[in-house]
């Protein structure tokens, strides 16, 4: 088996999961849709090939497990998301399963064997668009849902506990799942490919790089409460727009975070109630997601903004709800586990490169129960979570390579 | 008969009326839908309690005809919209159609007779929220429906072409009707009873007043082009962000408007993409709501505003598009029926008050048929388009003591 061949297989493999979506000409894929049901069935397919046995769990996760030789309970897990953005890109996630996989087709055409069992988990969701609820996918791995989420709705009002079900899983078994601790033991380290989605390594000029932290973030939800009111007959004077709020707001976000060096703010959702062309907009909500490698840096950007919205508010006379959505701070790599990729890229004829991740995760959410490494693959342009995002065959070759080689010195470490 | 007791009458199917709606705990009644099905039965059995003969258009709108004393074929038109914006008051719209209805229940009562015939029309859609296609009702009953519309689709991509067939209408018949000038010669002319939606009347403690006339507005719709990208790992200085540039304009349009006496411009729907919490947004929608009394100072607000978005967009790096929507120039309302309403208001012991209206009308597209006239009845705080719409039943009582007293004075005026 030529490294060249199994990258083609993995870019052409990239190109067929793209065609699973939600939506008419771009791709959406969103948890516990059927498109994400056909693309577990085909990554379970692959698995199978590959001398895998699969299940799928109560999240609806698809777990391929790799044998090892002996009795060994053991386990290293590899793996990455399968579900996407609106809008999204061919290789944010699947790339990550996919380059696991080929790196177990290599084992199992030489018909190798390791003193432990690798597990692949195409994780169900990360991204967290259908249930604004991110990384429900490695939390359900690894016990750690909370009960309430279970009756988050969707856009069609459609609660989680239903989607699960739908999906084939049992929602109490997730819940009661994180009783189970002990077999964590058993887990000897998560590593995660993924492409990179920023500019470090296309400006190094390096096809793959070795992740040092995931930066922590915040995430909130702002709600704007003005006065609705006829859009023609209300003088500009007596107005509490919502909407004029809010934009002094998204503008304030973008003059704070440009000001702090290495800080990172966006509002990236923002929706106008009524939302008539003749009414003034008497509430928006929108989400607040900030970033910093330095978690007190982020906290005190998060904290400072919410009182620029306080401000801005009083003087509009429109009410501002806060709502905490999510907390993350940064999280270090693993050094024994960045240590042996940065050698497995090295003797592969590499050069070693190390930076930090600016977007969560899954390997984030796996930190809390095992360590954890993540090899970045450089991406066109820094791009992703966009139609644009591209990767091209030859770094995806070296990421195969660096797989192979890690795998053989993961062996050489736990012996 | 009381017109006490008409009043509550009025007040009370106001209520009724209120409960239909497509939405569970707020008032929502889109063109063609259920519950405007179910309105248009409940109208259309009081129009016949009211000695009416009722028919329903091709578009949905509900007509009832007071047959006048013998074979003149003369009509005088009476009507509002049934539809309503996204969470509703009970009134805007609704009380027209009431209390032209109670003013010719009264003459029912009395056994009364004009040398005319009376129509009433409940208009399917004059707030165009489900097609975004304001005064269809109106437009389709003058015949001045353009045939592309029929294409246009709903949030669900149902199209209007098919939502009308659903309703019980011929969509062919609608856009050939234009040819039937003809019949417009027996229009008498047109009044609308509608609540003021604006401060005017409660500032001076008067409950009814005659509209001079209609404020013109422009609409169009924007769209802002910039770059989606990972929230998490393009840096600020490199971002490219649609929602960014779209705030600026809505504190933009906020701050112009604010400068100019009596222009009122309004950002009401806003539309980002991708939407997600984590995407930086590519693309963002917007609509413009411009109004004033002068057409030409509407004029120059609507293109120093497109100017302005194009220099934000500009030094941003983002593409800017318009699309126009609608432009209507102010429309006077007619001298002798304005003259008769005011005459009205002065024999039932009121005190005539002259005001201009901010909001469009049906009797906007009325008037390029036939004479028109509009009556305002005082509103609480001069709210609308908010559940909080607000009338009293004494200011209705007023409207329909005018509206009886109109009748007598325009079958002097016509004999």
């Amino acid at each position: 088996m030529e490294i060249a061949d199994v990258a083609r297989t993995v870019m052409e493999r990239c190109d067929v999961l793209a065609g699973y979506s939600e939506e008419h000409g771009r791709l959406t894929r969103r948890f516990a849709s059927h498109p994400m049901k056909e693309v577990n069935r085909l990554v379970e397919t692959w698995m199978r090939q590959a001398g895998m046995a699969t299940r799928q769990d109560h999240a609806g996760n698809i777990i391929g497990r790799y044998e090892g030789q002996g009795s060994s309970e053991k386990v290293f897990l590899l793996g990455s998301h399968l579900d996407t953005v609106r809008d999204a890109g061919k290789y944010d996630g699947v790339l990550g399963v996919l380059v696991a996989l080929a790196g177990i087709e290599l084992l199992h055409d030489r018909r190798e064997r390791l003193p432990f069992a690798l597990e692949i988990i195409g994780f169900a969701d990360e991204e967290g668009l259908r249930y604004h609820y991110p990384f429900l996918g490695s939390k359900a791995l690894t016990g750690s849902l909370e009960k309430s989420i279970l009756y988050l709705t969707d856009e069609q009002g459609i609660p989680l506990i239903e989607a699960i079900r739908h999906f084939g899983g049992k929602p109490e078994a997730l819940i009661f799942h994180c009783s189970e601790q002990k077999r964590y033991d058993d887990w000897l380290g998560y590593c995660e490919v993924h492409i990179e989605q920023g500019p470090v390594l296309e400006a190094k000029g390096l096809p793959v790089g070795v992740v040092t932290a995931i930066t922590g973030l915040s995430r909130c939800k702002l709600v704007f409460e003005g006065e609705a009111n006829h859009a023609g007959t209300q003088p500009m004077a007596l107005r509490r727009d919502a909407l004029c709020a809010a934009a002094e707001f998204v503008l304030a976000v973008e003059r704070y975070a440009g000001t702090v060096e290495g800080l990172v703010a966006t509002v990236g959702q923002l929706q106008v109630s009524p939302g008539a062309i003749n009414v003034i907009p008497g509430r928006v909500s929108l989400s607040l997601d900030v970033r910093h490698q330095v978690d007190a840096i982020r906290r005190e950007a998060d904290q400072k903004l919410f009182e620029e919205a306080i401000q801005i508010c009083t003087r509009r006379g429109i009410q501002v709800a806060r709502e905490e959505m999510q907390e993350t701070p940064t999280i270090p790599c693993t050094p024994w586990l960045m240590q042996l990729l940065e050698q497995a890229i090295d003797q592969v004829g590499g050069m070693p490169c190390a930076l930090p991740s600016g977007a969560g995760h899954d390997a984030m959410i796996m930190s809390r129960c095992t360590d954890i490494a993540m090899l970045f693959v450089r991406c066109l342009g820094g791009i992703s979570h966009h139609p644009a995002e591209s990767v091209c065959i030859e770094d995806v070759a070296q990421a195969i390579r660096v797989m192979e080689r890690f795998f053989l010195l993961l062996k050489q470490h736990v012996l």
